[in-house]
């Protein structure tokens, strides 16, 4: 079993607030995802400006295309993003041309998304998905369960690397113990702690604890 | 029946050209759009830009929402958007959050959508569907048919004001002549247009016609 990588999402309503929590724990996590509300407030520079900060992390486009995909992926691409996220919902033929032009895709799963899609999308070649407790969700009182679980394990059975979020701290880690995650995303689990860098790192130690 | 209106979807890779497409033909069209490549590529500043030119008309932010829809709904009524679009995948917690921060919200119907899912987004108050092709199913070779404008009416039974877009030319909007559309949205068939103020009032002159 791999250990999970940490991508650390910034969604900030501005540069200015992204670029102070990116300096302080940006060596300390894997991926480093520019989140859908930052894109839309700030556009394609917050891509630029993490990737000119650390040329050297992953960088994701939390774009969730449902269309266009071909000049989104372009966009984000040429900004200098190597992941970016489409939504379950879009088309096929939005994946495939958003799969030209970027490394690697992730289908975001939100609603009601089924297996059946899932293995289109490995049929195309896409092998990530992010499984999702959507923020809103998590607001209207739900959270991780058996079902959540069952969820991931299955996705990761059928061969994608699968990512996890949503209301994620170090004490929720250990809810994923067996299971080949791919990758943890947490946002304000980070940002929003006394010490964000302390944070980060407890994040990164956890992991280790747990995958090895 | 009402006569449907015009929308111009912006959909440029920069700012400044959706601003040299829209000086010409802005006053010439009911609704303009900010369309998703434009906001995920200058932020919130292509929409502010907009609506300090334009004080009167109708602006939409095409952020096609699918999670932190408060956040999301807040930023672009912030900067002056009218309406805002969601993805018909959002949870419903999502769509009831962005409503709060936003004057309407559309709901953009991509994939496997159902006439249940519609029912819960009248249930909650959202009157607005915008009904797709998708660019890349149009790419693929799908065009209008009987199909989609079966389902364009049953929306509009439903309830709904429904726009439509995808591929629309003048010579298209002959297909929903009976059907009460709300809006027709589109893109390049006015800005890739060898005169585009010339093509959005071709537009406006064929939907009198049909429509009164």
């Amino acid at each position: 079993m791999n250990r999970p990588m940490l991508q650390i999402a910034l969604d900030h309503n501005c540069l200015e607030d992204a670029l102070s929590d990116i300096l302080a724990v940006g060596n300390d996590v894997d991926i480093i995802e520019v989140g859908t509300i930052l894109c839309l407030q700030e556009g394609q520079k917050a891509i630029s400006c993490m990737r000119s900060m650390f040329p050297d992390k992953i960088i994701v486009a939390d774009t969730k295309c449902a269309d266009a995909g071909s000049t989104v992926a372009k966009n984000v691409a040429d900004a200098g993003a190597d992941f970016m996220t489409v939504i379950c919902c879009a088309t096929i033929p939005t994946m495939k041309s958003a799969q030209k032009e970027v490394k690697e895709l992730q289908v975001e799963l939100y609603g009601d998304w089924t297996f059946d899609q899932a293995r289109q999308w490995l049929d195309i070649g896409i092998n990530q998905a992010i499984y999702h407790q959507s923020r809103d969700a998590l607001l209207s009182g739900e959270t991780w369960g058996e079902k959540d679980l069952e969820k991931v394990s299955k996705l990761i059975d059928m061969g994608f690397k699968v990512s996890v979020t949503g209301g994620l701290n170090v004490d929720t880690l250990k809810l994923f113990q067996g299971l080949d995650v791919f990758n943890f995303i947490t946002g304000r689990g980070i940002t929003a702690a006394q010490d964000p860098k302390k944070a980060a790192i407890e994040f990164k130690d956890e992991i280790k604890r747990i995958w090895g």
